[in-house]
């Protein structure tokens, strides 16, 4: 195959006829495939589905003498806070359990930084004449999502391959306006980048001007290998009491992706001063949340080292889904040279480059040939690629046998898009 | 026994010597009870417990061809709306169901109307120059935490016998000002009482001159009788749509004390076009609840009919507790004349009114002989029983023996405190 950039425009036309003829043989076949959202296979919701029946006695309810039935114990279950504390490598007093969704105290962070406040804040967010969000960009779109909801202002910052540009980040945190930054510190959504050693250092020893300034280290893919040992990861609670700030950082992970997408448990991680903080503001709100389920977690995942067995049985589901991915793109659009990706080996994404201007195209001619995407510019906010170039792929949810169907579809679409591009089509 | 208010100053006295040796003879016990709030007993956990066994494999994670152990179905399982529109008597259509609390959905309505207003909100409430809510007391006092948290000013409407003072409210929501109402319709919380017809309808019928005005229905006791049959109730969502006011209702119920009150689900119920506005609301801060959670719950509690079997067996441990507290009540403190309580035939709560100017000094007397209430001043906005009289008792946890203890306390100190005070001690 030869690159695109060294065809001439007869040889464009011929690519660009048979592709088109293969898009339309593809569309003929009236698939319905979805590669466009991080859910979890049937397979690997099969294989962790024995937690169901890791409790069914009364005794089974109980976490020392206290009762997971029953009101109470707001932060979380003293083994549950524990649990997350052996995974994340902090303190158990640093840890509150809330509910099936990490997202949602990540909202209720900022909902409450809205109408009254973070720990150290002049005033309710509200109350400011404006409120900036850094977003490392590509990002998780429901992150980006909140951020618009509540009005902030968003500013793009360029990922790099060690994570985002804090030169940049550095820079921007000097405006007191500039409140909070969202972060996906391993294997990034979508990018699957691990933060480097040096970034995360510099993470920490942020000296942002406004004094209520947040880091949201959205580590979701904390233990989420499909390839290769486990990758071991700093604690950023420890390393911003370190440099000083201890309360400028708040951690999230969840149990989405390990055992139920649509039942698990999530925490939150951060200084005692925030817990207790926000122990009293949830207070507000909730009187326990469901420690029935965190117990049944801890029941079923024990502790760090089991879970990471457990995640070892998904990566032997989700390694063959990414390959494929891998395989079709190597073969099919690497040769021509118009779109690059990285090659991750952990997380649920693979973030594609393609032809600037295309990544809308791409994702139309997909969906009218039966392949959902998610949408082309979600990774930026505001839904807006500056380049219309980057596309995530979401390998996890289909079978491989689809992946296949899917993948062909997809590598066809782009080729397409991008030849329709070179000759103005 | 004579009234004290027939005693002479001697007889008072000597009454008064005779209470405080009891009452030192009491505190001699070491005790450590609580009557402070609504939980469930051991044994009603117990009772429910085989909810843990009724979902154990893979084949009965599937609501229809939806897998609750996967993300998606916002507004809740399709089996799980069905339920609760069964259970309040209106569509499925009308039901979002969420987490383990419904206090947590109502507190996410205030917070999201503060800032970004409901339905019908010319403008956030943030943005408003003041903001009011109605709060019928006795009354539930987490409900007035949530209006006093977001600076709302809370106004006290007195209850009766029938309801709130419906006369008062159709004057107050004439203020544009007066933006919600927060009301336990069915054995009201503490009271015991169930709202009237009448005053259910006057309800549905309010015209308030604020357009987003809301109601927030709390109908956590809609099925939680312990003593006589089921009491049928109207649905209020249909009632406020005919009265043509569809969008001021917002309902709620949970399984707390069906299930477990550290595990169990909740629901909202209110117009479509709420149910919608919400359902993208929410969708900022979720991806879903927990489904797996809501089908175990249909698969045990399967429908109204079914539950109100339930909660016959709860009936059976609740019953001889609520005795227990009246016939303390009624051989110790009625013949003294001082205190008037209800009588209620489901809920959690007996409401006692004693001695006017007595009631934080019965809360201290009883918690320094070792039995903890309520704090009294609770059941009122701000905390502030303007007659210091009233003393909310929630029987629900401690076993009969333990409660017989713990009245044999209370009513001492009840006698104790009125007795300091004719005699101005």
């Amino acid at each position: 195959m030869t690159a695109y950039s060294c065809m001439n425009e007869a040889e464009l036309k011929y690519e660009y006829a048979r592709v088109l003829a293969k898009y339309d043989l593809c569309k003929s076949k009236g698939l319905n495939l979805n590669m466009a959202r991080g859910k979890p296979a049937k397979a690997q919701l099969d294989l962790v589905s024995d937690i169901l029946t890791v409790m069914t006695t009364v005794e089974d309810c109980f976490d020392g003498t206290i009762d997971s039935r029953n009101y109470g114990e707001l932060a979380g279950l003293p083994s549950a806070r524990a649990y997350w504390a052996d995974v994340l490598d902090c303190k158990p007093s640093e840890i509150f359990v809330g509910g099936a969704a990490s997202l949602n105290m990540m909202c209720d962070i900022v909902s409450r930084a809205y109408t009254h406040g973070l720990l150290h804040s002049p005033r309710p967010w509200c109350k400011e004449e404006k409120v900036k969000f850094l977003c490392p960009a590509p990002g998780y779109d429901r992150h980006f999502q909140i951020g618009e909801f509540y009005g902030a202002e968003l500013i793009t910052i360029p990922m790099t391959s060690t994570g985002p540009d804090m030169g940049m980040i550095e820079e921007y945190v000097k405006d007191p306006q500039v409140k909070m930054i969202w972060v996906v510190p391993k294997y990034s959504n979508p990018d699957g980048i691990i933060f480097s050693d040096e970034t995360i250092r510099r993470f920490a020893n942020l000296k942002p001007a406004a004094p209520d300034f947040a880091i949201i280290w959205d580590n979701a893919y904390c233990m989420h290998e499909f390839e290769g040992e486990y990758v071991p990861f700093p604690d950023i609670i420890s390393l911003c009491a370190e440099a000083g700030r201890p309360d400028m950082v708040f951690e999230f992970a969840s149990t989405s992706k390990i055992t139920f997408a649509g039942g698990g448990t999530s925490c939150m991680a951060a200084s005692e001063a925030n817990i207790d903080y926000f122990t009293g503001v949830f207070g507000v709100q909730m009187i326990s949340y469901d420690k029935v389920n965190q117990l049944r977690h801890v029941k079923y995942l024990k502790d760090k080292a089991h879970t990471l067995e457990i995640m070892k049985r998904h990566a032997s589901i989700m390694a063959p889904k990414f390959r494929c991915v891998s395989e079709w793109l190597n073969r099919e659009i690497a040769p021509l040279g118009f779109a690059h990706w990285n090659d991750p080996k952990g997380g649920y994404f693979v973030s594609l480059n393609t032809m600037p201007g295309t990544a809308k195209r791409v994702w139309q001619l997909c969906k009218d040939a039966g392949v959902t995407m998610t949408n082309a510019g979600a990774t930026f906010p505001y839904r807006n690629d500056p380049n219309d170039s980057n596309i995530r792929i979401a390998p996890s949810l289909p079978p491989v046998e689809e992946l296949e169907e899917a993948m062909d579809v997809f590598t066809t679409c782009l080729k397409l898009a991008a030849l329709e591009k070179l000759l103005n089509k």
